[in-house]
């Protein structure tokens, strides 16, 4: 159950109104004007509680205390009798919404902070949030909704849509934020990118300018201190609804695209492009100059130092097609293994 | 020897009590009134310094000048004989404990810098520390000799135990901090996880509430940058006296044991427990809702995908156990050799 | 063409003086007088801008309505007749220095803000800037020209050099910063490293204490959110114009040679060394006491376990020779693909 030193219940709300509102079915219509306050997890389901499962494993261990339980229609005469049942396409769907609706992320009471630091040419919309210890560059735009956090900067001329949240101590500069994003904790959005060059005359390497910026469009979410350098020249760009997980590491002119999802600790290169509604795995990494198309699946710690057609699923390093990639360790763990018995090995 | 600009020794201390302190045998017990201000390494012990060694070259390359040096039984021999001699069991950590005689963590000045942000609603011990541009939410709880440094955040309802150590630009939300926990800077505690689901029906993600927390029990130590999302519903916990490196990856409602080591740049899926003394190498990962068991070693860069084993040793991606990996390794060496030699390489 | 709300050109300049700066060859001497005020790409090159080319593809892109374009000798002809065209032996030398000319860093207005926290003892050169929120410790001494951005804590003792820029939300600490170096947003300098010891007759691990420093000498760059811990006895060292990307961890007792480059993600473990020029590609790791060589090249996600000689390039996990590693990937696919056509799978 959520800890109510962190999270305030917006509830109780009937199971007809959380039906509606998740897309699903009460099994007992009768349930409806039952009152659900908060969610938990299925085997820790606290007197009351909002559950879901999608599993036997999980339905039978459910507590007998549950509130209300979401499953598919399939699994429902499997929900333990007493506990009201609401049957969906997609439970976990079901379930976010739900829990959104009790949960809701509170919005921001407008106000900017004596301890934030303003510059006079900013252009703050008057229901915003500026906290305490955020700096505010010259000529930024803040629109009606958004809240910048603790201790974060924001440079001179960035653009910050509405309802876009910024977390505590993050820097953005030189960047064009959309609306409804949401950037983590420690984030860096704008900074120069990692742009040198050789004179093959004198030691060392210069710097190339990085005159270009970061676009953020809507909707997406960047996750702590994960990077993201501005263009050379031209943008840096995170598409519609992309998903960023935590440490992620974006080089300059990268174009992410719509609903892409990059899990933790993923790099991708320079110049390259990810298409839309592609995903990685953890620690995975796209070289430079390559282009991923749409709707990839790149497996975790993969190195793809390739293009990618719409829909490539691959994994290893360098990346091959999974298939592949999946006789590879076959071939390898054989050929291993007879090595092993030939040494007399006890194997393993 | 430590640059006096950031280090103060609390020397000098006599040989004889620092023996006691490190569990060392003086092996010429006159020694005992000798005072030792400062350590140094070995080569570089500068006039009076305290060095250890646990090889004949590291003692070879002793200074002349050095003021005593740590070894073993089995070495004690090779110390050149002007130099005071200890010998343990094991001189490491020894060596650790007399320094951190001589330069003991400096104890927190208590304090409320008037350039904090204290919600009147925090409840401070009078005997923490709150330094320069740290922001303290509502409701936060601070222990006796915390010590929140510049520029960190600290979110509503947080509770930070007795003793421990936040450094500098550090963001902690939704989370219970222990006692003698050492937080380095950047770190990012609590933060949403990456949860997200698809509408089959709708393009795109929908977010699914993240309502749990983060736990850090005592003397967990949390290197700098690195990141532990709250659970999405339950806990996030990072075990007592576990060893967090830079620029770890912890998502949401991983179980990290009790004394477990994390080298840096780490990444650890989803809903993944680490049992007690686990350790992982650099840039390791584990997928997520995987049970990684106790004591078992995973090698740097290894990715595991499986649940493993008490004990088990494993490396490579996907991670098999080491004796397996080496063999895999050495086979595919052999091949490519012969490859390169059908082809008239050169080889190498 | 750079945003000018984020970028102001101090242009124009006449392509005569522009070709002195780049070291480039005006074809047309009647050029000269030719005015330029910003800079593009080649496609996108808006009327009057500067641009680049080092292939046919890139000039044929080339907007009619640039105002001038850089190609080598070899390349002139392919520039459409209207354009006037430098030639240069390293074109995107050439622009990078025509592009710092006409869009120089500003250079930093002195000033300390009154909403930093400065000790009264500590020394700052009366041409720095110290931004908004930034925490300067005492005795910190701080150079002619240098600049601390907003919410950046620089803990007592440390010394930044002359020009030296640090930007927003970094913590310096235990460390000394030559002149003319870059640390980006996010930095985090001079934390204690990842030492511990067990001990064999108590569960848990101690600490070991960590007494050096951080030495980043001149014209050295940081990228954000990179770690550099400082030694446990003894410097970790960034050399002399070294480039670090984003998101680098660099362990205690790291030395890093002159003008080396480690791209994004990369990890070094603690007491290794690299050679001078010695370049990685992202997400690559060394081991710790591992020396690396001079002008090495270590391929990305590469995992470096061993010494390498100067100039060695290695690439895979654990780090073979590239030539090696690549006969490696040819076998492994052969084997594979036999495999698959023997049990009738497509082959992909």
């Amino acid at each position: 159950m959520p800890d109510p030193r962190f999270f305030s219940s917006r509830g109780p709300l009937s199971l007809a109104v959380l039906a509606e509102l998740g897309d699903a079915r009460l099994v007992r219509p009768d349930d409806g004007g039952r009152l659900i306050a908060t969610v938990a997890r299925g085997a820790d389901a606290a007197a009351g509680a909002l559950s879901y499962g999608v599993s036997r494993t999980e339905l039978r261990r459910l507590a007998p205390s549950a509130g209300a339980c979401i499953t598919t229609d399939a699994l429902v005469a499997e929900v333990p009798p007493g506990i009201p049942c609401l049957a969906a396409v997609n439970p976990r769907l079901a379930f976010a919404r739900m829990a959104n609706a009790l949960y809701p992320d509170p919005p921001p009471a407008p106000a900017v902070s004596d301890r934030a630091t303003v510059d006079p040419a900013a252009v703050l919309h008057p229901e915003c949030r500026i906290e305490a210890g955020a700096v505010i560059g010259a000529r930024v735009e803040i629109g009606a909704g958004a809240w910048v956090g603790c201790n974060t900067t924001i440079g001179p001329g960035v653009v910050i849509g509405a309802r876009t949240r910024i977390d505590a101590n993050v820097t953005v500069v030189c960047a064009l934020v959309g609306a409804d994003v949401r950037i983590h904790a420690g984030v860096r959005i704008g900074q120069a990118g990692f742009g040198l060059v050789m004179d093959g005359s004198a030691p060392g390497h210069e710097r190339v300018p990085q005159l270009g910026r970061v676009r953020i469009e809507d909707r997406a979410d960047i996750g702590a201190n994960t990077c993201i350098d501005r263009g050379a020249l031209g943008d840096t760009v995170i598409g519609e609804g992309a998903f960023l997980d935590n440490l992620v590491h974006v080089a300059h002119n990268v174009h992410v695209g719509s609903h892409a999802v990059l899990a933790g600790q993923t790099g991708i290169g320079g110049s390259s492009t990810v298409g839309a509604f592609t995903a990685t795995g953890g620690q995975a990494g796209i070289s430079d100059h390559v282009a991923v198309g749409a709707r990839c699946e790149i497996g975790a710690q993969a190195g793809v130092t390739r293009d990618l057609d719409d829909g490539a699923r691959v994994a290893g390093t360098p990346a091959v097609p999974i298939a592949r990639y999946l006789r590879q360790a076959v071939v390898l763990g054989r050929l291993a293994t007879r090595r092993g018995q030939a040494a007399g090995d006890a194997g393993s």
